[in-house]
């Protein structure tokens, strides 16, 4: 398929067949999320591949999925075959920016004017869900309602922030979201300035 | 090309070549930059064109492109044909989650786990390097160290964040970024659990 009709396919997906996805499509797409760029090359992002039941109910609940099936969507978190849990790691960039190539004259770490972080978080994110529709699978997104419990749930390391859940499976028709009636943006290019 | 190939020969650019990039090829990768998911689909991200060499100069200097060239990498920002400057507006999102269909029970905008102004503008950046290869062209990406300057230059509003700068040209023979040394991670994928 042509890039640009991958990435005009591409959308979230809030409803999953009982299907099961196969572990070689995971493997996969978990291969494309790590090749997106980060700061210092640091790659601060980890991923979690939940296919658990009761973890995937426990996660689900701390999306706050409930307010989605009360709202008519279907539980597409705790009922997808898949979660994947995206993660980044902001200390991994502070010891990145502390070794010697990367200090500054007085040995001083950057002041950073963007917590690259969670953009790096992002172009993973995207490569991740680029390859899922590459694989003729389907994805959402949700975040945390409760962070912390989620991160005690899987174990995650303090200084690491699980961004959210990626539910994934084979699509079934499902309710779109309200907020696409806002349409999407063509005002988004400046010329030169501002 | 297949989509794994096309993100397997993406890789940051630091050499371009004099030809001129088409305007039709930027107009393009800008089309697809605005096609990422984005957090109640607020699509906060902005990007300004460059092509002026005055404030290309300017811009490189705000990113300190004197420490590239020092260190023996090519003026990749100052003599890029294009320059692009992705935006993120952290505001748009409060006003987005202030509407009535995102509020709590008590009317409330949401806590944020995260900030997803800022991983929504890494959607943005991933697709519009992924178009860039596409195109048969090249990019390169620079963070600012000096963002109140960059932001006065542009005349970029003072609730917008300026994420950094994308030089995109011809790919000419290049420099390494030292980093790629440190090789890409393996032990990125976790089962069930951290």
């Amino acid at each position: 398929m042509d890039f640009y009709d991958l990435i005009a396919k591409r959308r979230m997906v809030r409803n999953f067949t009982d299907e099961p996805v196969s572990d070689e499509a995971i493997d996969r797409i978990l291969d494309a999320a790590r090749r997106g760029p980060s700061a210092g090359f640091t790659q601060g992002q980890d991923f979690i591949v939940v296919t658990d039941a009761a973890m995937k109910r426990q996660l689900a609940e701390f999306c706050g999925e409930s307010f989605y099936t009360e709202s008519g969507f279907d539980p597409f978190i705790s009922k997808a075959p898949v979660l994947i849990v995206p993660c980044t790691n902001e200390n991994a960039y502070h010891r990145r920016y502390q070794e010697a190539d990367k200090t500054d004259d007085s040995g001083e770490e950057i002041e950073w004017p963007v917590p690259y972080w969670f953009m790096d978080a992002g172009h993973a994110v995207m490569l991740l869900l680029l390859a899922v529709v590459h694989e003729n699978l389907a994805a959402g997104f949700a975040g945390f309602q409760d962070l912390p419990a989620a991160r005690a749930a899987l174990g995650i390391p303090a200084e690491v922030t699980p961004v959210g859940v990626i539910p994934i499976g084979h699509p079934a028709p499902d309710k779109r979201s309200p907020s696409l009636k806002r349409g999407r943006r063509t005002d988004h290019i400046h010329r030169e300035r501002w």
